[in-house]
């Protein structure tokens, strides 16, 4: 089995729950029609009604039916996949065997949901043998139904640590003959479950990071061509965390996270793109400074770093509490150093384009020049830095482009928006490179 | 084989080693026998006479022959489990046959010890098979004596990149017919060894923290039911330092850790224990500071934050160098933001027996409110915090509520020290919600 | 299989790849031979002649006679391994089938280069079964040439998450009679085609740290008695961040680094050394100061700590606004805590000999003392730390030893730098003690 792509996405930037059916309301289904009809940055990659912990035990019989009914009247109009969440519990067969009869009457082809039907997502597994029970579960499903073999995808949502050690056997496992786990797309942590199993305790209730499962999530996408989406961010006002951790999970090669309210779709939809325009950063000690951009020049507006021109030929540099005295070309050298660049997509799209053309002029690895002229106090200085890039570079710099690709390729919806951040031309200059 | 817990603790704090034969002295037995009268919150949840490496090569005869004695006099007030721990090595077949020896003649019937003795403390294993060599030793053991099988638990120290690796390998090993692995209790971490066998080296020559050794640990832990206990904290006079290993632990899921001395033993008792009384924390910047009540307000008593009144209707809010002008809402939400909340066994009693009396009521999920009065320089100002709590919120909150429990139901001698921290009540609520 | 080593050197610190064919040079092997030439500290523990990407497509079955060339005139006299690195890649058989003609011209023992090789590098490589493809045309290269079997070495880059789950399996493979994988030596980390196989995103484009990676090759490396080797730094410049992150990879068990240019191949010689001269340093808070030392005395310089004496008995201590008032005795307990001291070579000896002669003098555990004149402001404070040392703790601060003779035994060419850095004594003892 090659770790190639399955599914058509190649890419899940967001991964939307949706209560299936709320009590005491007048239309039990009203959360899911809303849901079903939300389009744009606002509409998700995965649209995944849940008729799992979203919603009481006692409604989810009624929640398979407001399943059936919303996907069939709006699924056709939904512009990402749909991939219904149904219970499952590695402990309990009565769950397992409920969720089996979910599956079934969702799926069936006489209902007129199948058809905007791309899956469904599997909580709570163990061992790898009860993810292979629910993909049984998901052949009888499709023989049932005379669909074709692996017609539904499977998610799993790994919330316990024997999923997470399910994550390293799965590329022994996939590709036996009596299983279909080529059926599965989505790895999903769920950090609020895998706490309580592993007995965590945190000093206010709050989630522990768990670096280790997100490394091992996405590792396990990586080698089995599957897509890894961190668990749901819960602090919802916190859009500041909730950037920050979206940043440390691609950083891990997870590029897709849960989203529990349109407003957090939107952020995790636009997150992952590159930036319209670039930003110089200032590296002051323990964090990066952004320098803020005037008339061509950027300028670092804080006071933890400290410039001052003793005479002529020598300057004062002290950062953090540690001071230097420099000449033009040392003030140079260590401004480079302290400096970052956070290139556009813009940015990214000229690197490759002139890659790809000293390529084809047969140069294996060219330097990549950036200048900026920096003010610091009443100082400017101009740094040039530059980066060499070879085929290597040229690969790990493309995955943001790919990113681009898949959405602007599989969500017309959006392309609107993307060409209203980027610009026409840059759009398409992305679309035809790499 | 089920994940549930196959011993009669379902948590252990502490693992508190004691050498079986010191040389040079009137009695060999001497530290031995006083640890056996430790008593509350000095004697530990797992006490380990330790015929290793506490005691020397040439005393562990002597050593063995200790043990007997010891537990047969004392053991039966012993308020915890005792687990000795014998030698053995991967490597070496003279270790694990002198191991054996010890084995067999400490869990002999007719010299005492038996009745009192829970299981031993197999350190230096190797790859899965070695610990079934140590497994099929008990099991020998065992039938030599005609005990039943599994009487004798197993504990194991991971002090080898093999033995860590193992620990992904137990769950598909346990259970099998051909062993009984499901003797195992503890996994205990040693970090001293493993870092001599990972050949690595720090300047000053501290232990490395290892994060994902405690990770995979925890991990195998609550894949296989057992229990995860971090190694020794050697440096006995730094407190502080020992509490802020065991926070850490906890955020894994490791709840237990070594002690190397009654002192150690109460901290690592008391520490998993929630507070008694809840305490407000602000965020300023890289960490979060304790706020002092007094008179039912809280007050931010350090520098790194400034709060200044501008006017009627706005306050200047400085974090850290970074400057915000903000009205009274803003205000009060970012101090929201800022803020945390670390709650005592009471707060916790209290969310758990509302969340209950909710579900009774028919409701999923219920807001938790909490308000407090900060005072910021000159300026008090009044914020209100709310969670949402739901089944999983619920189910994650209770770990502290368990391990409460467990420790008050097998612990009697340390009820007392309980019913003297809360106060009569909140361990009668904490006895009964859950 | 034991885990112990089966290779000549325990230790290699440098990993140095030279490109095998420059195309438009008037000699394409220049760079070549200019490496082969490196003697001392330039020269690397194991040098590799890089047929895969440092070279150009087009230029690789040049490179190959390149490799036979130089080595065959320059390998006797290279002071370290000599392991080219040809083309493979998991998904790509025909890469695979060029890689093995490149093996079989470079070792055939007519050509001349074969009698100086030492093994070969695999780039690339998938899961152990794709490892096991490259380990039998190895064996078919040494039955065609007729060599002894596991005459040559395999080193292995891990880029991929396929490769990294490898690496738990490599113990349950290596051994078995159908493969020859004990000729495994090195596991380097290749961490810019690993982010790409990650599909992992940084906002600047740099590197992410992947401590995981790190962590579980070391662990393999540490199972299977290999060597783990950290990928490249490619900010050249960054001396300071090339030593961290070697600092940061010893704390992990990984010893080992690559290096791009004759300039990091000697500084990563150097950096896993002792120091000449031990180090004391101050904690202020987030960070370690270096102290200064002064005619014996260790004057703190900084100004994050704050030492006044208010009357004859009583001073304050201000540490990052944590203000105590201490008493003599509190303030040198206090000081003792918040010092470290980093030992140099000699320091280090000094301790294992005294461990060794009251380990022959029957003691078990021994006290290890340091005191130092610490000047912190207008006063002078005389303190004494002493450190516990058992067998553990002498076995786990071997490892510097045991990494100073292995290079001292192996590396002639490097004993008189050794010895102009730590003197002939010092050097002397270090090769006896242990």
């Amino acid at each position: 089995m090659s770790a190639s792509q399955r599914h058509e996405r190649a890419f899940v930037r967001t991964f939307f729950t949706s209560p299936t059916a709320v009590e005491g309301k007048d239309d039990s289904a009203a959360m899911l029609r809303r849901a079903a009809q939300l389009r744009g940055m606002e509409a998700p990659d995965v649209w995944v009604p849940d008729n799992e912990d979203a919603t009481a035990p006692s409604m989810r019989d009624e929640g398979a039916e407001n399943i059936i009914d919303v996907v069939s009247e709006h699924g056709a109009d939904v512009p990402g996949e749909i991939h219904p969440r149904v219970v499952w519990h590695r402990d309990s067969p009565e769950t397992r065997y409920q969720g089996f009869q979910h599956m079934l009457e969702i799926a069936d082809p006489d209902r007129g949901a199948l058809e905007h039907l791309d899956g469904f997502v599997i909580p709570e597994v163990g061992d790898i043998d009860d993810w292979k029970k629910a993909d049984e579960f998901l052949t009888i499903v499709e023989r049932e139904h005379g669909l074709e073999e692996r017609r539904l995808g499977m998610s799993v949502i790994i919330e316990s640590g024997q999923a997470e050690l399910a994550l390293a056997d799965l590329r022994d496992e996939i590709g036996k003959p009596t299983n279909n786990l080529e059926r599965l797309f989505l790895l999903v942590d769920g950090e609020v479950d895998y706490t309580k199993d592993m007995r965590a305790i945190t000093p206010t209730g709050g989630l522990p990071p768990w670096p280790e499962l997100r490394h091992n999530t996405s590792r396990a996408a990586s080698a089995n061509g599957l897509i890894a989406v961190d668990g749901p961010y819960d602090d919802i006002r916190d859009v500041d965390g909730y950037h920050d951790r979206m940043t440390a999970n691609r950083m891990k090669g997870m590029l897709g996270i849960w989203s529990l309210t349109p407003g957090q779709v939107t952020e995790a939809n636009e997150s992952p793109l590159p930036p319209k325009t670039g930003q110089w950063m200032l590296d002051v000690g323990d964090r990066a400074v952004e320098l803020t951009e005037t008339d061509g020049r950027y300028v670092y507006e804080g006071d933890d770093l400290e410039l001052t021109r003793i005479d002529d030929e020598t300057y004062r540099l002290d950062v953090g509490g540690d001071q230097r005295e420099l000449d033009a070309a040392e003030l140079r050298e260590t401004l480079v150093e302290l400096t970052e660049y956070s290139p556009s997509l813009g940015d990214i799209v000229d690197s490759m384009e002139r890659f790809e053309a000293a390529k084809d002029a047969g140069e294996g690895a060219i330097a990549m020049e950036r200048s900026a002229r920096l003010v610091v106090g009443d100082t400017t200085v101009t740094i040039t830095s530059d980066r060499m890039w070879d085929e290597a570079t040229y690969q790990a710099a493309k995955t943001p482009i790919d990113l681009f690709q898949d959405v602007y390729e599989h969500r017309p919806d959006q392309r609107g928006a993307l060409r209203d951040r980027y610009g026409e031309s840059v759009v398409e200059r992305a679309m035809n490179v790499g």
